[in-house]
């Protein structure tokens, strides 16, 4: 453990990822939040936004950034990180951990030279670990590489793969809208984005850096009736034994300390409330199934945001992200 | 059964009240609706806007009200329906049923000269069904007067009355808001305007008008995880036993269509998507507690509406409003 | 109308099949409930049992059939049909209703002589009405075929049907357990026999029955965190358009009472508490998607049970299932 | 911190507070689990039953105690505390939390010699420190009491106390029935043994032990529709300021880890999977409003039994259970 804390400001403060990264950065030992901001709660207390934080901070949210920051978490939200980093005096010496799409696929920002690495630790960790810039990558992106890059790497799928995720109503943003007023969602379903979810780009590109052999991917994803969480399924033939795709798996994620493979049958609330990422493996005839589970506000977010802060500073990839989860 | 079918016209017909009628008043048999007003909806087509409704109806949504309707609901929320009479020349043939609060305490709109008539069918069903103008119950006083009208009416209470009353999120509008945002919501509780809820007055009003004796109504009202639905509890203190209590409510709600009294404990779902109130009657130590239970958008709202359509048009109780429930 | 009532027995009426038909037929003008059978509940009065039928009805449950009656349904779950025309003397004059999957494959009881038909309207209409025994068929056997069937029949799919289809927890019956408990299912989601449903044998055995030749299914059923309904996708690669397609499925369903084509986008609550089946069909790149949704207790169950009696006696389709959507 | 771990063990293991307590002393840096005692899953790997804990634990389920332990949990539910102390030989030293109801009134267990004292942290702690034998409180006893001691001991409360009170279906244990069934429990609502909760006793009881003064509750406790939580509402009149109570009650808790006075409105998401409970005092008219919201499974159980073994072990009170907030 360092004994000098790290300077943390987040932006977009007073959204879902942004208010889970407050809650998760106050509990960490090595983190001091300089400043939360967020314009459209400027100079309100942080508690009186966040009742369930009440006494566990003083902090204002502010509309400006303190320069004297180690790392800043962007939070904006899609196309909002560009014009962030476009219209701010960012330190060059300042580290940027970026939680909207706007460098997952195309990585440079000329205007300030900044080259970003796509943040997911279980592939990408050696380069995490020296890079100033992070491209946090999407919840649904990590729910499906997580279930898949195995798979991929080793050649394992003979044919087309088929996924369907569901996600929770925190995945649709904090600002009300049809889709997640309670009425309507509250025991209902429906897909969006069928075959066509702006993630695919970023899912596509991931897998080709493990394995330059292209497959299709056939991808359907759903509005659920819970508020947190990706259950995602995915399924292709392939004429390899459960055993050995399994011993693959194992293999692969041997060193990872939130992704596990449960020889049991998985559920979302397995790891709601945590970092962590569940997957499931099966074989039915010749199809392989692959289950994987994530929080999309924590690994699939402000988590795997702070497991990339925690490689980027050399600490241990559980402080502050080691969570209960919600389970019932 | 009459053979000339009534013309409706329904005002502010995309809302949760206004979309209840719409699905309600397709299958009266009686009923021809002739007009859908919705300024935001102008000109889609219902079935456009709730899908549920596909091939039952061809009507678009109109601007503008058709003078040649028998009767018009208004569901355009508080205070537009003073406003929508202001603004617009409605034939004084034409009768009106509002489901905002407009006239249910300030019965006389001078203008046009009508008055309205509270219509809680249970105690005014011959004014009603004399009358041009009705002031349709909101849905919280729906609930508790129903519950508490043969207590007070026979002078059982002996102490102040304390009610809890819990609701669903339809009971907060379409629009979407904070307090409706299923992140929210989902799991979750509060109450709101405890002791103040803008329902006492015309729930004292209604009680006075069958009790000259005041009771002290300590009413707390909330917000529940569900969509739909009023779960209310009453108690007071009273010697009575709960033997002649019962005989009372049996009594009083003898011919009543859809009031119920069950010796059974109630749920919620006893009634949701259903016109009914169920009401159960318990006695503990001095207390005697008073359970009823409403769908706020039925009987608290577009069903009961249509009880008072069908009161005013000499129609049988049932006809429309014969609903099976969800229950599960 | 006929003058004379059928007259109907109910075989496991207190479970959620049985139960839905009692609710259903209280109200179905044509229809006299003989009995109501259930052994657990034998005596009790049905109202006890089921609140929300509070002054419907006077009936109790019984463990006997009376063998008075022109229809029977059947509603005690799998092999419990069977048993039950071993064990009992049915007139042979007596229509059979079998909810259970008993004869939707092995479609003929030897010692009573019975051949049943397989009771999807929308394509058995013709035989149903003359038939004397009928085999209801699955709730995820419906959605599912009502929306490949017209695929199907116009060889419409060029390669294998991919199917996604998540239930509600009254489909799993109202004995409750690990899966349906309130603090497991909650906000959570599962898959369960992938690939692997036992309906798949009846959606085969009848995809074969409108067209000879043979596709491979890929079918994953979910557990959802709602109580009713079936949301329902598949997918398939075709080089047909969407409007030839729409076209198709428009002219298979002119005459259908309660499957439509919606050319917006449906959501599951859509159909909640009703008889119908909505259809939503989709062309993404080479990629044909057909969403429906169905109500699992209604057109999955005693709904079309009592669409089949209506067929069988000859009476108009809607009678006693023309029911209002919960939709909120 | 010592050095010397804290052994511990856990009888009735595989139920919500006993899993619950698992999940914490996993992460609890001061302890060692010896063993989880559970005879229905007797030799069963803990993270069979409990996926979430995957890779977490290499524990399995025992039927037999281990004597070697410092502190016992016991988990088994009502009336099963005084029978295992009967039939177990426990050493002396071996101090015993108990999560049942069997000490919390009837403290003294002869046989063993054993007194228990109340641990309610807030007002017991220092008692607590010196104790071997704790009766951890009730659920819904923490939730009440928290929010009522300080009016009490200050001679607030004018009149009646009034006081509901609802509570997840975690609340009703891990058995499945009728009243956890999703397909009931979903969207609906019921109160429950209506002025007379067994947790009465045990609230009347610590009321009297703060304040000889005796207050008449009335208490109505309910089943919500959400796995987690209880939320708490109380009122009496007061002539007192809101001022002068919140300055009570400020000063009151001013040295307390988990309970917090909020000024602004709660909800029940606010402390689920926290150890924390958070209270809102408000005044409308004459009346004295209080809302106090727990997590029913941690600060209303297991939370709150670890904070009395915290206290016993003379270790900090976070420590184990600083929780991040489900919120969403």
């Amino acid at each position: 453990m360092k004994t000098k804390k790290i300077k943390v400001g987040i932006v977009g403060a007073s959204g879902y990822t942004g208010s889970e990264l407050i809650r998760l950065l106050l509990n960490h030992p090595n983190v001091n939040i300089l400043f939360a901001l967020s314009k459209t709660n400027n100079k309100r207390k942080i508690t009186d936004l966040f009742n369930d934080l009440i006494d566990e901070t003083d902090l204002s949210f502010v509309d400006k950034i303190n320069n004297d920051v180690d790392v800043i978490f962007l939070c904006s939200g899609h196309n909002k990180s560009i014009e962030f980093i476009n219209n701010n005096q960012i330190k060059n010496t300042t580290k940027i951990i970026d939680l909207s799409q706007d460098f997952r696929n195309n990585n440079f920002h000329e205007k300030s030279n900044r080259k970003f690495v796509y943040g997911l630790p279980e592939i990408n960790k050696k380069i995490i670990s020296k890079s100033k810039n992070i491209a946090n990558p999407g919840c649904f992106a990590t729910a499906i590489l997580l279930g898949l890059i195995p798979s991929v790497k080793f050649n394992i799928p003979e044919a087309d793969i088929h996924i369907n995720a569901i996600t929770g109503s925190t995945g649709a943003g904090i600002v009300p809208k049809e889709s997640t007023h309670f009425s309507w969602r509250n025991n209902n379903i429906t897909w969006y984005k069928p075959f066509e979810h702006q993630h695919l780009e970023e899912i596509n590109n991931t897998l080709k850096s493990v394995n330059e052999k292209e497959y299709n991917l056939n991808l359907i994803t759903y509005r659920g009736p819970f508020s947190r969480g990706i259950y995602c399924t995915s399924y292709f033939e392939s004429t390899k034994t459960i055993e050995e795709i399994t011993e693959c798996y194992k293999k692969f994620y041997l060193k990872s300390t939130f992704v596990k493979i449960s020889k049991n049958e998985i559920d979302l609330k397995n790891v709601v409330n945590t970092n962590k990422c569940l997957i499931n493996l099966k074989k039915i005839n010749d199809k392989i199934l692959i289950t994987s589970v994530i929080d999309n506000l924590i690994k699939g977010a402000s988590g795997q945001a702070i497991q990339n802060m925690n490689i980027m500073f050399d600490i241990e990839d559980l402080i502050g992200i080691n969570l209960k989860s919600i389970i019932y």
